[in-house]
């Protein structure tokens, strides 16, 4: 098969270029992968498969970064949406749907007495701290350092734009030492209003780490001898892991808990939900935008989760996971590879041990891949989907067996 | 006619109470109405007419609160909307309306060379701020004080959760104030990287005020002396009062503007505008979100402002607007009401000169207005659509005559 050519994109990304800074920012930028062997416009999905401008085909390991959780264009999610689309979205005050969803997240959360919706997973996360200052009437802010909590001064990735202001009440510790984040709490402690956790660590460009043994239950007593609220961000793993907030998965519950990305399937919505002693603290922080209260992302999600839950869709991605995991770190010894592959079966990310904290190998084995129809990422985790099929995983893992030989020719001839 | 009921709306709102903290929190929530005397909870739109959950059906003047700038399902709007879903939404890159939304908001926009996409108010404001940071190397941003410009931390306009670092480099003015805003920038010479105004004066619970002549172009020449970054919060009023953004109809022209609201016809969708000095800057402030390269609200928001252009959209609003407030002026006086009707004419407030700072007397009108079928604010600008025909002018004007006569009765029998 002859590697895809990307013409129609190229020819779009020049135009976008002139209009848009970079032609594409954020995380969805083609800078991020590898320039020349990945599109950068898409035309169309349908479950596991996406097509890009040119026409080229890709079974999709990225599933849009997270959101994507049923597979593209779900038939009982489609459904919904224009149901409700044909009665209207956005109006001066929710629809019923804001109570049903509201209710239904609720019922599958077993620590949430309460939900708020917002729009994007910064939304929440920035949000999430403020309730926890209000709550504690602290204005520290203790996060894992490295993580991702959205785009906002606090906690951005990238420090242009940000002021030392923007950063003076937010405190660092490396995750997974429970011994750190102890001394910090003695430091600084009854300034610290909240910790904030993803339920995994899953930094861009770093191997996932796993919660160890004991940690996250370490910070929920830590938290509860030192009156701190417990914030998980669950924004990139919430609803790919457990029906009830990724934390069950890992034998936590936090106080307060972000998602957004996997609870409509790709319909705009994000939700917190949270513990009942902060349901006061969480009224009075202000909090609104403009489409918050929008009844087609509700009715998108509603059928989502039922839907994920009905048909067992969290044990799906884990099984199809598995056999992708299962499959490539056996060709990976076939070839003589020595890899890292991390994190939940649902969420996985390879590196290679010979790109020594660098990307080359892993670079190279994704652009392959991207050329010949299967979207993985050199520098973000990958995701499952519950389209994905046995048939699927046999064709990926034909194409990754070739991208293994093709790195090993590059690199180790 | 017998004023509406709202048991169908009080059952959910009970219901609401219970998952959601205040049951409707933000610029939704009926405490801001008159509560018994509003709907909480919407099921239906279609063009100026939107039907509550209990089935009462009113002229929408708040078009959820700026979004609804076609009416409701605008059929264009739908249309396009719909066949995008079709092929799908929310993928690992955008899709090519990215590039051509954002060639059009350059070609509509004089001063723009380059736009990018987000999904709130908020983001972009703040954003802006950050832009205007990076580019200049300053940390002082003004705004002017008692301005919504979002709900982050820097500009809430409720202190909750809020540090007093989050605000340690905003400083205020009083809008229109240039001499006072002249002052500000000697004091601070050197320090301030953007000034962050409306196009005019819309802050809720207070009467708007058009800019005074010569102030938005002696913004203009301050900031240019000054080295400081313009930037128009356009995201209320953008779309409804001229297509090149509102400054052109107060002869100004930013070096950034933030829309939302009016921009997709209540479809998910916020944008920056910006000149090509500062498209370098934009790249480098990281700025994303799961949802920032959505197709579908990319495809309303081409069609919404195709549509609004075409159509005369801007000029069949300020028409309409003006029939309202001259029809309501003349009730007030010969109901004998002193009322100061402020705001361009398709984004108007009233208010009671006997209410003296306080709402009583305009919230007992729309009060009586909304259990009649038409839904005014009490405490906010109202918004007219291109949908509101003479026909629901006249409506109106017969069920706001009433509300004079009840309020009369009301307050000064």
């Amino acid at each position: 098969m002859e590697p895809y050519r990307f013409d129609r994109s190229e020819a779009l990304f020049a135009r976008a270029k002139k209009v848009i800074p970079g032609g594409i920012y954020g995380h969805q930028s083609p800078r991020l992968l590898a320039m020349g062997s990945y599109p950068s416009f898409f035309a169309r999905g349908e479950g596991s498969h996406v097509w890009d401008v040119d026409g080229n085909e890709y079974i999709d390991y990225m599933c849009s970064y997270g959101p994507i959780v049923l597979g593209h264009r779900h038939p009982r999610v489609e459904e919904a949406a224009r149901r409700q689309a044909e009665q209207g979205n956005c109006f001066n005050t929710p629809t019923a749907l804001w109570v049903e969803l509201a209710e239904y997240l609720v019922e599958i959360t077993p620590f949430a007495d309460w939900t708020v919706f917002a729009k994007n997973g910064s939304d929440v996360c920035t949000w999430a701290t403020m309730v926890a200052r209000h709550f504690t009437g602290r204005r520290k802010i203790v996060a894992a350092a490295g993580a991702y909590h959205g785009t906002h001064a606090w906690v951005s990735p990238v420090p242009n734009g940000v002021t030392p202001e923007d950063r003076a009440n937010v405190l660092n510790f490396r995750y997974n030492d429970l011994e750190g984040l102890t001394r910090l709490v003695e430091e600084h402690r009854g300034a610290i209003a909240g910790v904030m956790l993803t339920p995994f660590r899953h930094d861009a460009a770093h191997d996932s780490e796993l919660p160890a043994e004991g940690f996250l239950p370490g910070v929920r007593k830590l938290c509860d001898d030192h009156g701190i609220v417990f914030i998980l961000d669950d924004v990139r793993a919430g609803f790919r892991l457990h029906m009830g907030g990724s934390g069950e998965l890992f034998g936590v519950r936090p106080d307060l808990s972000c998602y957004c990305k996997a609870i409509a399937n790709g319909y705009p919505l994000a939700a917190a939900t949270g513990r009942g002693n902060l349901k006061r603290a969480a009224l009075e922080v202000f909090f609104t935008g403009s489409y918050f209260t929008s009844a087609v992302p509700m009715a998108a999600a509603l059928a989502c989760l039922q839907e994920l839950k009905q048909s067992g869709g969290i044990e799906k991605m884990r099984r199809t996971g598995e056999m992708l995991r299962d499959g490539m770190l056996s060709q990976a010894r076939s070839h003589g590879f020595e890899v890292t592959y991390s994190g939940p079966p649902a969420m996985p990310y390879m590196t290679f041990k010979a790109d020594g904290g660098k990307w080359d190998r892993i670079t190279a084995f994704c652009a392959y891949a991207a050329t010949h129809g299967i979207f993985f990422h050199p520098r973000h985790n990958w995701f499952l989907s519950a389209a994905h099929s046995e048939q699927d995983l046999r064709h990926t893992l034909d194409v990754t067996d070739a991208a293994f030989k093709v790195v090993r020719k590059q690199f180790d001839a």
